[in-house]
């Protein structure tokens, strides 16, 4: 083909392109919108002109991506489109932040410069992609626009991924899906979380992801013609009631069945509520809004009976994210439940748009809003920051609970709170004193300790005592961010004093033996003691909460090979000397199978994957590589902020060695079926039973088998034997882990 | 007084009455309704002439104001009425049946006839009373009337129950809170239930009783200011929406405010939820009623918090007997939790007056209702009577469920089930075959044994298979009577035959020994197997669950006379010849103290009661008096069903001799605390310490203490000491058996 044809094509194509940005933003249509956004493209296209991104196309597709993301599923205007346009100049070219507030002012020059510092840590730098987050929140306090671009951005990234190596498609995955996504979530940005998680899934589990959207897409099908005998009695009584209104069947996201199989053990067709519809209505009087919803409500289960204890009024208890909708799961014909989402338009455009995109800039001036109250919070944390800047990354991601408890005050106050929260979290909420002081609390009257979960609605009143003195211990008690930070700080002078008590301790004791501190013998201690970090270490020698009365023992044992703890335990960046293996390209996946060396890697403890399954490699300071199951939280927590410590690894099947694998059994308690089962395992050249426990009550039975199986495969077909034994109801795999 | 002036006087009386019988009667005053109530009260009034009741009143004002009640509060039309007026008539005067259908016709007389017969058993009869309420029933499913008028016969006769002597007013007491009051739940008749309730608990324990409906009528005055606070926004918000509503605040029966401080062990004080208002609307248009509930549902929310999982939607999913009404729990100025019933006049009706009392007469027809089923079932047990009455009054006691879970099946259709009922109940339900075929059921696609308790909103698949057969031990899988009887009905064979077989052996095995089976003998076994019943001894003799090695250890053991069982044990009537004690008069309270003989009576192990208590005795057939608390369920069961051997007692102050008491104790982990309270008790001369068990966690301590103490005035004195102490929380006694 001609080059200048090829050209003029491009150039045609990202005009259209541009056509088609303005084209779903009404807010750029203004006279002084639309010079703005016209002015921003010419500006984006001239700087990246000549680049090309790794697909083939060139740059400049990308700010338009971004930006269409901004305006057409966020709904920003003219500035954050504008911005979105721009937010790879300053990173990538000549431009500076005084070149763009010259022409376009300070609020688009300064967002672009907020996205432009971390992006120049996030990608370039080689240190913990953690501190750099830390950057993204301090600009994100100032302009929330910061983040929404932001989580555009990786939406378009996530997109495009297929273009990009492996070992950096799951390290974008894993830092997608423990931040960002949930960070959507917060922001109640819905339909970009969805996608996100999907998309994450999507890389991380290629097999899983295909087979349950294969599932998903068979069920539709099945449940197409159910779905509309189910629908259309509502349309004609709400027709019938003249409400204006559209009727949308909602298929239920990948990821989140995923996430359901897991939690309860069970198979695609176990899930019982998969059908899903949502009733968006047009309200002419926002007053009124509400009891439309309820009257939507009343006029369904006129037809359908409701599941007791499945509605959900977040009509008059909006989440914290601002989301509000009314949900109800009713039975539909034959048999089945079907969960309802009622909504009024408003609702619906902030359930997919997110609410935060709106407050600012739409007017809506509630009192404090929920999401006021979390930016304050960001912003404390961002003020007394922690040293660790992982332990950040914890509390920040604490920070954004997705399920949320009401707890009320005792003089009748409502308190958001994460699920699993304490009374001593909610002591902390109402006032970082209160907390410090409290002894216990009562809740609904009743006596209760500290430790005590609270669950949504319950009224609480704090107990204190000036005596009362906050402890470090107490971080075991809390889940909220602002306990844990107000723990820490009150505890880090005491908690100092005795790490430097146990560090003098540890020195004095390794002095009589004529030895001094170093990684090797920390390293020691830390594996006998099973604490992970040298200062708890330290702390609880001080305390005297644990003894060095067996040092001589400690220091004399030999390093096992199984015993492998999260963070690969360097301390410092020394590498010890004698590490035998050579360095690892990372960038390459590594390919395991029957010829690799078994002493360069390992198996983690905390998920034990076994050949066939989806796995990542951390690479530690020896250079040897810990393989994960990428469903583990400690693989994806890793793969977040510590990206590149991380290899992709295939690990095909395996006939030399063995590997522990667990089924969960449970059917019809018949005589003779263990001898069945086992009559199976034994027959199976492929497989070892190491043990078999079974239980059975009352004529059902529940067991566990422990085997040593070569692969995923082999796995597979035994499970696919036994059930066929009559009686047999289900088997399944168990998964040590649980996905966060 | 002059008599015949006071004749007249009390004529007039009469007639006034009359005249206000037919003003709270609206139905009455048709032509042909007024010539048949009058001419029923001037029958009766002949009829009773010159008979008096205890109380000196001329007898007919009895049925006056049952047919008064009969119309007002039930709202039944004139031949309820007219039934009502000569309900005493057949069984007190000369007229027969067949002068009252002369008169009145089939109808009437038939209901007469119907309250006749078992007011003839029931009170002349010294047998057993459960074998009377059986007939009552029998006559109950021709015509629901005849039940309502007993209770109102029963109501009246509570109200009135003051001129009883007390071992009848207990006996009536523990028989309407037994079985008539549960009746009155399950007929939907809530307002006749709670006055049945609270006149009943009023006569069981008249401190306790004054003492809690003192402390609401204070708490009243006190929350009056906030309710009006909370109420007049509601208020005006519903009149500016133009609803038609009366706004009532509800004060919470006293025994129903008893049992919850039973259930959870608190005080009045500590019931968070005694606020409560009704609203009830008018409507003028049936299909809208349950769409204006929500409405008014959504006004509220607007103003208060509403408690999450509080909800309950009786507007969607009626009760079985009828109830419909929206019921919310919001949070009120102050902290408050104030509950809110909304309902519509109509069902407001329903639930003041009944769902039986009007369905037949109204010509509401729905399909089946819920108390056509119920009627149903009932005339099934009547069908297939078990031998043992008291079974039967225990099982349709099982029938008149109070608690209730919505069922689903694999098609969706809704079944009700009482609370704790089994995946086997459910079997059951849909079919008797189904029951015995049962091996298992899937709850929400996941595998569960037959006896796993099911949840409101379960749906429920039971799988079955033609090899299983029943088994006696179901029994205690199930809770519903269908399920009891089928069960039964289906092993009465198979265990006949091993009752045969246990009886054999025993024969044998004491005719070796050259001894022949008696009372003495099986009750020796009873108690050495823990067995109530004969039947059930031979059972597993016969199934060989039991065994006789120990036979001779047995007979020789000599009788404890701390084993109390609940029934008194004694098979047949005749008397033990040995029995010491003089007969016992038991219209007569017995009066227990330091100079009673102690050999004379026992204390009931199932409720241990001590001096100061209310407490009832039991009179076994060797006249000896077994002391329960008169809430014991076990009292309360034989209050109802062998009220002839039961004995008011009063137990004065003991100095003598010392019972076991347990005390709850909770508060705040302090240094010394424990040190404390022994201290307290130990100076306490009355008090002796057996054992003390206290446990801390987290900053609080919870603990029991055994004490041997003399009375309930000993024991108040150490609890008020108690709760000196700093740090203590509660103090609270233990009471070992939980209210039905």
């Amino acid at each position: 083909m001609d080059q200048s044809l090829s050209d003029i094509e491009e150039r045609n194509a990202i005009r259209k392109e541009f056509d088609d940005l303005i084209s779903v933003c009404p807010k750029c249509r203004t006279e002084d919108g639309l010079k703005l956004v016209k002015k921003a493209f010419e500006l984006a296209l001239d700087a990246h002109k000549g680049v090309y991104r790794k697909s083939g196309e060139p740059y400049i597709t990308h700010p338009l991506a971004v930006a269409r993301i901004v305006a057409q599923e966020i709904g920003l205007g003219s500035t954050g489109v504008a911005a979105a346009l721009l937010h790879d100049v300053i990173e990538d070219t000549d431009y500076s932040y005084e070149d763009l507030e010259a022409v376009f002012g300070a609020k688009v020059a300064s967002i672009v410069e907020g996205l432009t510092k971390l992006e120049d840590v996030f990608d370039k730098n080689q240190s913990s992609q953690a501190e750099n987050f830390r950057k993204l929140l301090l600009t994100m306090v100032e302009d929330i626009r910061v983040i929404i671009i932001k989580l555009a951005d990786r939406l378009h990234n996530m997109r495009t991924l297929d273009s990009m190596p492996e070992h950096k498609r799951l390290k974008i995955s894993g830092e997608t899906l423990f931040i960002y996504a949930p960070l959507a979530h917060r922001l109640g940005l819905y339909a970009l979380k969805t996608e996100l998680e999907d998309l994450s899934f999507k890389y991380e589990h290629p097999t899983i992801h295909k087979d349950i959207s294969e599932k998903l897409e068979t069920n539709k099908y099945k449940n197409k013609e159910l779905l509309e005998r189910f629908i259309s009695p509502i349309k004609a009584s709400l027709q019938n009631a003249g409400i204006n209104f559209e009727l949308k069947t909602r298929p239920k996201s990948i990821y989140s069945t995923w996430l359901k199989m897991q939690k309860k053990n069970i198979q695609v067709d176990e899930i019982y509520d998969v059908l899903a519809i949502r009733i968006v209505f047009k309200s002419d009087n926002l007053t009124h809004e509400k009891a439309q919803c309820w009257n939507i409500y009343s006029l369904i289960t006129d037809l359908y009976k409701p599941k007791p204890d499945r509605l959900r009024d977040w009509v008059s208890n909006p989440k914290a994210n601002g989301y509000e909708a009314l949900h109800a799961t009713v039975m539909g014909p034959g048999g089945k439940w079907v969960e309802i989402q009622i909504r009024s338009e408003r609702m619906d455009e902030i359930a997919e748009r997110g609410f935060a995109a709106h407050y600012k800039y739409k007017g809506l001036n509630e009192k404090e809003s929920e999401l006021d109250i979390w930016l304050q919070r960001i912003r404390d944390m961002l003020e007394n920051p922690v040293s660790d800047s992982l332990e950040f990354l914890d509390d920040f991601k604490l920070n954004l609970f997705t399920s949320e408890i009401m707890i009320f005050t005792p003089k009748g106050r409502v308190v958001i709170l994460p699920k699993g929260a304490t009374a001593l979290d909610f002591a902390f909420e109402i006032h970082t004193h209160l907390g410090y002081q409290c002894i216990g609390a009562k809740v609904n009257y009743k006596l209760v300790p500290a430790s005590h979960v609270l669950k949504s609605g319950d009224q609480v009143e704090i107990l204190s005592s000036e005596k009362q003195k906050p402890k470090y211990e107490w971080l075991n008690m809390v889940t909220t961010a602002k306990a844990k930070t107000a723990i820490k700080d009150a505890s880090k002078k005491e908690r100092k004093e005795f790490i430097g008590i146990g560090e003098k301790m540890l020195e004095e004791a390794l002095n009589k033996r004529k030895l001094t501190t170093n990684n090797r013998i920390l390293n020691k201690l830390l594996r006998y003691f099973q604490i992970e970090k040298k200062d708890d270490l330290y702390y609880r020698l001080g305390k005297k909460k644990i003894e060095l009365k067996d040092l001589d023992k400690i220091l004399t044992e030999k390093t096992s090979k199984k015993w492998i703890k999260y963070w690969g335990l360097s301390f410092g960046t020394k590498k010890e000397k004698n590490s035998p293996n050579k360095k690892i390209d990372k960038r390459k996946p590594i390919v395991l199978n029957d010829e690799t060396d078994q002493a360069s890697y390992t198996i983690a403890d905390c998920c034990s994957p076994i050949p066939g399954d989806d796995v990542v490699g951390y690479v530690d300071s020896e250079e040897k590589v810990i393989l994960h199951s990428r469903k583990c939280p400690v693989a994806i927590k890793l793969m977040s902020s510590q990206g590149n410590h991380l290899v992709s690894a295939q690990w095909t099947t395996h006939k030399l060695f063995s590997f522990l694998a667990i089924l969960n059994i449970s059917g019809i308690d018949k005589v003779g079926i263990v001898n069945k089962m086992t009559k199976v395992i034994a027959d199976d050249q492929n497989v070892n039973m190491r043990a078999i426990n079974v239980e059975s009550h009352d004529g059902i039975f529940e067991g566990s088998l422990y085997l040593y199986i070569h692969s995923v495969e082999d796995l597979n077909n035994l499970v696919y034997k036994l059930m066929k034994i009559k009686g047999i109801h289900t088997v399944t795999r168990q998964e040590r882990i649980q996905p966060t």
